[in-house]
C-alpha cells in the first residue's frame, strides 16, 4: 500500500471461514473452561486440581493454536514469505510449550493419586501425536527456517511437511475426544447414560472439537485458497535456482 | 493390451501403499475378530451377545469397505471410469448396509438390556458419520450416477465431494476409537491400567485403525498418484462441454 497499489484482498469466503473457525476455536475454549470450572472445581497446579491443567493445556495448545498455526500462509497470504514462515513456527513451537505442561500435569497428578501411566488408547494416541508434532517442528525447523536445505530438497519435503501436518492435527483431535470419553467414564459412568447436563457438554465440546478441525482442513485443502507466490518471490527464488542448481541457499 | 499396445503401469509406490493398506485392513478385521471371539464370548445375533455385532459390523463396513471404496480410483487407474464410479458406489452401499446392521445390532442389545440410546460422545459422532456417509450417498449417486446433473455442476460439486468424503471416513474411524474406549472402560474399568492383554490388544486395534486411515489418506492425497483422465473420457467429455454448454449430458 505504500507505493499507492490498492491493498491485496482475499478470495471471496475465505475471511469468512477463517471468523468462523476463530469463532469455534475461542467457543471451544470457553466450553472446556465452563466444564472444568463449573463441574470440575477449576483448575490449579499443586493442589488435586492439578489433572484439569491437562484438558486445558491440551486444547488451547495441539487444538486452537496448531490449528491457528497450520491456518497462517492462509490468513497472511499477501505478507512476506519470510514473516508468515517464521509466525508459523513460533505458533507451533509455543503449543509445543503448552502442550507439555499439559503432559506434565497428568504425569504428576497420576504420580500423587498412585494412577499408572500410559495404559490407556488415549494415552497411547496422544503420546503418539504429541512426540511426532515435535519430530514434525524440529524437522520443518531444519528444512524451512534454517538456510542449510537446498531448494529441491525443500521442494521434495515440502508435500510430506503438509500431509503429516494435517494428520497430526487430526489425530490431535481424536486424542481429545478420547480424552473427554475417558474422563466422563471416569467421573460421572453412572449418570452419563441419563443425560445429565456434565455429559451433554462434555459431548458437545467434542462436537465443537470436530467442527473446529473440519473448518480448518476445510480452509487448507481448498485448492483456490492456497498461497499465491508473490512475484519477487518467485524472481528471487529462480534466480536461486539458477544460480545454485540444487545447492543450498545459503552455500 | 487387445490392441497389441503394452498394458499402462501404475506409478511406482502406489502399488505398494496400496498393498500395505490392504494387510493393515486384514490385520484390523483379524483383531477386531480376536478381540470378540477370545474376551468377549463370540459374535451371535439372537443372543446376549448381539451387542458384538457392533464393532464388527462398523470395522468392516465403516472402516475398511469404505476405505477400499476411497481406493477405487486409484487402485483401477486404467479401467473406464465408468465401471469404476459403479464400483465406487457398490461399494460404499455394501460399506452402508453392512453398517446399518451393525447400527441395529447395538439398538436391539441396549433395548433387551435396558441401557439409553445416544448418549455418549461415541454415539453422537458414530451417528453423525453414518448419518452424513448415507448423505453423501446419495448426493454422489444423484449428482455422478444418474444422468441428470450437467457437466458444470458435477464440476462445482466434486471437490466437495471428494472432501467430506474423506472427512467423513476419518470421522468414522474416530468414532471407532471413541467405542474401543468405551467398550474397554465398561468391561474392563478394574484391570485395564494394569496392562491386561485385552486392553493392550484393543489399544492395538486402535493404533491399526489410525495406521489405516493414515495409508489410505497418503495414497488419496498424494498429487502424482491421482487418477489421469483417459484420452477417450477427455475428447468425449470435451464434445459434451461444447455440444450441451452446461447442459444436462443426459438431456
Amino acid at each position: 500500500a505504500m507505493d499507492g497499489a490498492p491493498p491485496p484482498t482475499s478470495p471471496t469466503g475465505l475471511s469468512a471461514y477463517v471468523a468462523v473457525s476463530q469463532l469455534l476455536g475461542l467457543t471451544l475454549l470457553a466450553t472446556t473452561g465452563a466444564w472444568l470450572g463449573r463441574y470440575r472445581g477449576g483448575v490449579a497446579w499443586h493442589s488435586p486440581l492439578q489433572f484439569n491443567a491437562h484438558p486445558l493445556c491440551m486444547v488451547l495448545g495441539m487444538v486452537f493454536l496448531q490449528g491457528d498455526a497450520l491456518l497462517v500462509y492462509r490468513v497472511f497470504r499477501h505478507e512476506a514469505k519470510r514473516s508468515t514462515k517464521a509466525m508459523h513456527a513460533l505458533l507451533h513451537g509455543l503449543a509445543l510449550v503448552i502442550a507439555l505442561v499439559g503432559i506434565i500435569a497428568v504425569f504428576e497428578s497420576h504420580r500423587t493419586k498412585g494412577i499408572p501411566d500410559m495404559y490407556s488408547l488415549h494415552s497411547w494416541c496422544g503420546m503418539a501425536a504429541f512426540v511426532l508434532y515435535l519430530l514434525q517442528w524440529l524437522l520443518g525447523c531444519g528444512f524451512f527456517l534454517f538456510p542449510g536445505a537446498s531448494f529441491s530438497v525443500r521442494g521434495q519435503y515440502k508435500p510430506q511437511h503438509i500431509f503429516f501436518g494435517i494428520a497430526l492435527f487430526i489425530l490431535s483431535i481424536t486424542s481429545c475426544l478420547l480424552g473427554i470419553t475417558e474422563m466422563l467414564l471416569f467421573k460421572i459412568s453412572d449418570s452419563y447414560s441419563h443425560f445429565v447436563p456434565e455429559g451433554i457438554l462434555a459431548n458437545t465440546l467434542g462436537v465443537l472439537l470436530v467442527a473446529f478441525g473440519l473448518v480448518v482442513c476445510y480452509v487448507l485443502t481448498r485448492e483456490e485458497w492456497k498461497r499465491p507466490p508473490l512475484a519477487e518471490e518467485m524472481a528471487l527464488s529462480m534466480d536461486f535456482k539458477t544460480l545454485t542448481e540444487g545447492e543450498s541457499p545459503g552455500g
